[in-house]
């Protein structure tokens, strides 16, 4: 009877053992899902539904959410600042609503949410409303509160999310996000056609550079196996946009296999955390190469120096700048500094998926936890 | 010979094992001290040495630092908002140097570092400068490179650090923070009489309630013996200006005792962090009577009952309202919730020096850390 019983789980798991495997695969596809409702492929470009404010003037966007959904804003706040020029003050929802933020007349608050009903990013959004700002809601649920709220919405067409720990939702997050950047930079003025073409057609290459690095699975799983299922404490540096996804790689590893991680700006190792490094505390580095991979290099060395293990994901350049001092290096596709972050969050959550498979937790429903926080 | 080393060491030390330890209890007096530069006592008014720029016309503050001091900068962003209606910026050094941020022409930027030679904060001031920002410099070594290159200085009075751990640094960077946030509050018009006169004593309160959490001292180490020593991991909790402090605590605790301890916004909890909890993870949670107690409660509440331990932090209502639910309760005392910060940093100090001193580390001069980071 256990046997049927599973069997009849791994039909709705595509023959995954876990709804988690499933949707870490099904990346490539859904990524490429949900560029293509912003992508005009003759034109090759990225085209927006209509919104209901001026891209080209809106002076300022606040970017509100929680958990792993906010770390996807992280990443859009660094996009948008760097190839849009608009400032975005990025925040958690269940810090943004009770702190009477002061709020720029005529701004865009973006609101990410899987589910569409997280309690808090709602009570946000309705704040926000109220001190008149357009509402854009990127949400995985279209019939949602927070879709039916917002003045507008992007959907991320990402399909049913069950693992309690998103993935797929995240990855689509950051491509509607990479896009929203490409749309308001190009209405400002501060993209240039060149840049423009460029950035679009690094985009268009994720779903197939995805595929790519789900290859390594089988590594990973070994990586796993060997150095972070013994390990009680994990750091994930990163620095830019590598900064959030370390952010999130840590979040993953927590939630699935109890291992305390915890995301770091590599800047900040020097001012505190880097006390804890010794033999025992297997450090994560995400250096893709762009402007700040030499900055990312030398905090790397801190770390060997102070007989910290390190596991670095880069691409070949990278790894063979790194290999000698790290323990494990990945080699990723090299890509394009600003789709980096889409396809370095895969192999941070296959390495927190095999590391709680190998320790036995119950990967789609870690305890403690609700897939949808409906509650404050 | 031993003995006489360390009786040496002890003057140097006022009597206490540690400089650390000094440092934490001169906090009363180097608090006053800070005040007292800024109070006018026959007016009963902050007054802040002249300014190179207008406050009542400032558009935004961008907040810069790093470490310890960087937590001092997220309650000022706080304070700034509520008090004084001007939008924060919020920054790690080390991230916003690289980032390329958009800045309002105008605007003030904020430098706060103990050492005033903090490389990356150092770097950030100087593309501020070429930004066109007022830069003001909050640091505790008057005559360091980054006094002389702001356009002002508001000089923390805590007199020499040693302890790499900073303590006393960070309540007088509070101190000045605070007093910022009243000048400004007042200038533009945000502070009406009533609510500068009633921030104003409650912060000329803040010596005399400094003495008074110090007494806590041998209670808290003994819950730092009992529950912290033989703890791996530590959350830290807390929501508005407690959420830096939950950050501070865990930052502290991190640098002395080599315990692996993250501090997390509280509304954050149900989003990943949470799996974490078991009997084996202590959670300090930081709830000053305020605002936001309810909602912190209600998140103690979720801890307890996954079988987590929080050892609470409040005051006499606070302590009434949790002493069932807690495993251990400190009663700080009774103070309006804007200089709340400051009071409450000094426990989560004790707590981290007694848990360090506990488990034999090398409390002033702990592994990997240097005093001032000058590199990057």
């Amino acid at each position: 009877e256990q046997l049927s019983s599973l069997s009849g789980a791994m039909i709705g798991k595509g023959g995954h053992r876990h709804f988690m495997a499933k949707e870490i695969f099904e990346q490539p596809q859904v990524i490429g899902d949900t560029l293509s409702a912003m992508f005009n492929p003759t034109a090759r470009t990225i085209t927006l539904p209509d919104l209901p404010f001026d891209p080209a003037t809106v002076p300022r966007i606040t970017m509100i959410a929680c958990g792993t959904a906010s770390l996807a804003g992280m990443v859009g706040k660094y996009w948008l600042e760097r190839h849009a020029g608009i400032p975005v003050d990025w925040d958690l929802a269940s810090e943004f609503r009770y702190r009477e933020p002061v709020m720029t007349e005529g701004g865009l608050a973006v609101f990410i949410s899987q589910s569409g009903e997280t309690a808090d990013t709602l009570a946000a959004l309705r704040y926000c409303k109220q001190q008149g700002q357009y509402c854009l809601g990127i949400v995985n649920a279209p019939e949602s509160t927070i879709a039916r709220e917002a003045h507008a919405v992007l959907p991320t067409l990402a399909g049913p999310e069950i693992g309690v720990a998103s993935t797929k939702a995240f990855t689509t997050q950051l491509v509607v996000l990479a896009c929203l950047t490409i749309a308001l930079g190009k209405a400002r003025g501060a993209l240039d056609h060149e840049t423009e073409a460029r950035l679009s057609g690094a985009l268009t290459e994720v779903p197939s550079r995805a595929a790519e690095v789900l290859n390594h699975d089988e590594r990973i799983r070994a990586i796993a196996e060997e150095t972070f299922v013994p390990a009680r404490d994990v750091l994930y540096l990163g620095r830019g946009t590598s900064y959030p996804l370390a952010l999130e790689g840590a979040l993953k590893l927590k939630e699935i296999s109890y291992i305390h991680a915890e995301g770091y700006a590599a800047g900040e190792m020097k001012h505190g955390p880097i006390a804890l490094i010794d033999e025992h505390v297997p450090v994560v580095v995400i250096a893709p190469s762009d402007d700040l991979f030499e900055k990312t290099a030398s905090n790397v060395q801190e770390v060997v120096a102070r007989g910290g293990k390190a596991v670095v994901f880069a691409d070949d350049a990278g790894v063979g700048r790194l290999k000698d001092l790290a323990l494990e290096t990945i080699a990723l596709p090299a890509v394009d500094p600003f789709v980096a972050p889409i396809l370095y969050a895969i192999p941070v959550q296959l390495l927190a998926y095999h590391t709680a498979v190998a320790k036995g937790t119950d990967v789609d429903q870690p305890r403690n936890l609700a897939k949808a926080v409906t509650v404050e």
